[in-house]
């Protein structure tokens, strides 16, 4: 049995942990730290786990951690994360951070979209963690940087036709829409129940968005080439998932043969990548709401010559905790599906 | 591995058991019929289950049945169901009924609010599903009728307080609002999305709803006495769940100590009831969402002297699919939680 | 023309009185403050009017509104609204608060439930603004009283039986469910998007809403003796509206002719008041959206002898703004209707 | 006072002109048709307009049509609207038309994407009835062909760039998302609450949906060169609104300023046209419901060098009954605001 820590248990991400976490065989929270709740068992302070669990939250004291625990998530916010993870990597504990703060490869990159860096020493250990693109780098890993939401959705859908250079690099659009959840739990104006209800909106359109670094990052390495995307974010009225549609001009000779061909080798063995092939449904939120999937379904209009990709997940599981969890099962021996192989909770 | 058939999967309850049975360590699913999608496989009937399955559906033949599973979930509209249960008890298989067909204690109940009973001969072998209340008869039985959806918030809602004669049987008022799901799967105008979305509408108040013969029934058998009570059911816009507030009028001497005694004493040992004490906040839908829980607030007015109790389930796991498992868990001989013990799907 | 302030802009009543000002033809918005957006043009401060008014945004002022307006409508918060309705009064203007503040006929009402009052000089000459209950009061009103939004929906709709003695007035249950807008427009963690999205749950249950006082005094002054009511307020995953489901148990020799007749005839002359007769459909939040109107079904329940009655409102119209119209038409010797006349907004 | 006529009521686009020219100063309705509800009042038939109307509903009676009124908005489905918009014209009735028979050029055009057609001889007559584009000619019209929803958000979004040849029309990919309400009030598997609700989907990409014939023709019209767009249209779990994301690339020395002046510009002088300078926020769907409004931000990406629009209405007004009843003021010399200057109904 292995016992985990979860840094950070308050927020979205470090619930959806807890809850994952309960229905794997393997391992047991034995250590969670929330400042707002410190001193509360943790069903209190998050209702729906009450009863189920005992554990009493706690501020984060290194010692007490290292004690407690072998393995940690992390799930603070970006510029915090970073002294926490130093922490417990000094302590030599496993750790998975859900941040942005060891996404980058080099600190121009994280400056440029996030601010100051402090332990630069520590980003050439991290490997980001996207199991369809580093699985053999994560096995080996000690720190593992959790993707971005957004990320997530785009690169497992552009990752096929980039990396087999099918595409003109240069022509990506992508417009994502991402329910509520991936905000955070802060109330906040902007997310007022009221406001959000019936509505829709685009947000940070033109170049606003932070995760277009991360975006651009992987792309361009699965590309071999400097890719820049258009990026467009959008807040759908719900709680949970991301539908991206991403466009792309495929390169001459291409039709759509070659398209599904090009998703259905890449994603073969791929235990939580499903291809929408010509004869399927387009994937929806619904079908990977509450699970680890990534569903992709690429189409070709044949009128403009355009690629039109719909890729799917659960912001919060593929999207957060369960690619984190995914990772963990990957860096501490677990068969790579362990605790994450729920169907889609529909309706 | 028990093999298990569903008879009647593409209504909202079958599908919910193909999702929870698909993390049932102790069942395989190796059969299920669909008039209408005879031929398909399950994971194009439902997309969100596409690929984690191959089985393929087939219409109702009972020798088939009989020869691919041992036990059966039927899942088909009140008054269809009967015929289909009497052939599988024929063949031997013991059998979890979904619909209303096996709830009453006598035909007389069931006709005067669903119609002719072709199979009275059942109606004496035939428990009434509720672990909480039954659990005894259940461990030996051939033959379970799942209780309703409404009638499981109700019963367990108020179980504690007339099993032990603490208020009036004749002051029962029932609130209860419920997620669209409840209506299942065949679109009409009432339950197209736009007529839906942003509304709440009241329907069969005023002793028309057909739930009503069987919340009176277990209540009269618990009361000891015959119990008439005042129901109005609520369509909520959402997809999942039911929140009953029910009114009572406590006997003389009552007070608060006594109310959460009761509840608390009561359910000390089920592993599926929650309730929310003096200092607890108030169960709400998100709280068992996707879980197998009934979670009970009990609340007393002490300015009117009127009994008030919240009490939530998820209307498609506790509410159906969850407590059929947690049937065919006692039948069968599995520990009674196996395969239902997902906390909340929140946010 | 009428020269029209609002005090207090930036709520979702202030804001809802804007637009449906921006309808009236007898009147033109002179003036608006908000201490939020002081000096902000009314159209950036709230973007859904964006050019359509120039109106500028200031701090309260009294010298400054006596200057731009001759009527006002009143929008700040219960406590903070009696110093500000005090200063208006005593510059000559005639005015509709919107808080609790002038709802009590005296101090002692308003201090059990609310907290101090320091203008008890003006609470004799305020008048609950319910047209259907003080219409001739109302036409002579310097200073009207806006009734609640919960309060409004549950005398409507017990008026006409507390008003004939048809009704045992120690037997009345309320359960009311309202849109969230009904909260206010500030952020908090309750009012959270994801907090809510899918959600549905009770609160303030047990004889805790402050409702209540406003509720008992009107009902005990239509029934002529004291009435206390079980009141349970819920909160549904919707911005607007309110449906309340009203219990009270009939005196002897009361049938459904009597029922019926008592509300159509009550509400005969009524333009904002609909019953639902013995062959029309139940009301639902839909029908009221955006309008004036309270719609109201009642029922009889023969199996228990019990009057169920479904009470319909717009909380931001007839349970605020709406209504707080309908009062100054009154006041000021516009038609009732002037401006307030709108269809539902369905679907 | 003008007597209207409105064939097919009962769908959403009937019922919503029931409700606009409720509030229209100088029609008053005389005549309208459902096959389903023909014999009903009108409020029967639309539960929200009980009591506000005594209309009673009849089949589509040529001579009776005649009698009844003048002018006539068609609101059939295509294929069927083109005989019944024949026979009017015949009788001298001027009509707007809300389907899509008459929105094409020529007949090739319209049985590309949908048909045969039956009435080819009135297609010169018709005029495409966006006023920002076609006012001179709408105002001689007898017969305008109402728009689509989505080319009303698109071509709206994109008429000025093209019109001045600032991008490069054949780089146009659009990213639509529009409310369920879009899809009319006929119930199917997949508008079925329970599958919405939460859910976000694409359909019809690739060049499949049957709105890019129009939007191709009208853009094409501007660009005065033959223009293809890469269309994908989206299904939000909302009932009202559409809001375009469109993407298309500059012309050499384009920049921000000359993005903002074009805009500005072109729709100086519309009255139901907004443009959301550098400045302002961006518009959302809440911002246009229940008005006429087609509210536009553009952005340009300077990373990119990609041309962002962001382009919203509520489709059942601008995007259908509301631009009909401009095309009817403007056919019949009312002001071309009368009756559709509400604000939005938000929250």
């Amino acid at each position: 049995m292995l016992n985990v820590g979860i840094v950070g248990v308050s927020g979205y991400t470090g619930m959806e942990l807890v809850r994952i976490l309960h229905g794997h065989p393997g391992v047991q929270l034995t250590y969670a730290t929330s400042r707002s709740w410190a001193g509360k068992k943790i069903g209190n302070a998050i209702p729906h786990l009450a009863k189920s669990l005992e554990l009493v939250l706690s501020k984060f004291d290194a010692a007490d951690a290292a004690d407690k625990a072998e393995f940690f998530f992390v799930c603070l916010p970006h510029g915090e994360s970073m002294e926490t993870v130093g922490i417990l990597r000094e302590a030599g504990s496993k750790v998975v951070d859900l941040s942005a703060d060891f996404r980058f490869n080099d600190s121009s990159g994280y400056e440029k979209w996030y601010g100051t860096h402090t332990r630069i020493d520590l980003l050439s250990e991290a490997v980001y963690g996207m199991p369809e693109l580093n699985r053999e780098k994560i096995l080996a890993a000690d720190l593992v940087a959790n993707p971005g939401c957004y990320p997530t959705s785009v690169i497992l859908g552009l990752a096929p036709l980039l990396a087999q250079g099918m595409v003109d690099p240069g022509s990506i659009v992508v417009d994502s829409k991402s329910g509520v959840s991936g905000a955070g739990r802060l109330p906040g104006p902007g997310f007022h129940f009221p406001e959000i209800f019936g509505n829709f909106s685009a947000y940070n359109i033109a170049g606003q968005h932070r995760h277009i670094g991360e975006m651009e990052q992987e792309l361009s390495s699965l590309a071999g080439v400097d890719v820049r995307i258009t990026f467009s974010p959008h807040l759908l009225p719900v709680s949970r998932g991301i539908l991206s549609t991403i466009y792309v001009r495929p390169s001459a000779g291409f039709n759509e043969s070659k398209l599904f061909s090009a998703f259905l080798e890449y994603y073969r063995e791929e235990p939580f990548v499903r291809v929408s092939g010509p004869d399927d449904i387009l994937p929806s939120l619904k079908d990977v709401r509450g699970t680890n999937f990534c569903w992709i379904g690429p189409r070709l209009d044949t009128r403009t010559g355009t690629v039109v990709i719909v890729s799917c997940i659960d912001n919060l599981v593929k999207g957060a905790s369960g690619q984190a969890v995914q990772n963990m099962n990957l860096m501490m021996g677990f068969p790579e599906t362990t605790g994450i192989q729920q169907t889609a909770l529909h309706p």
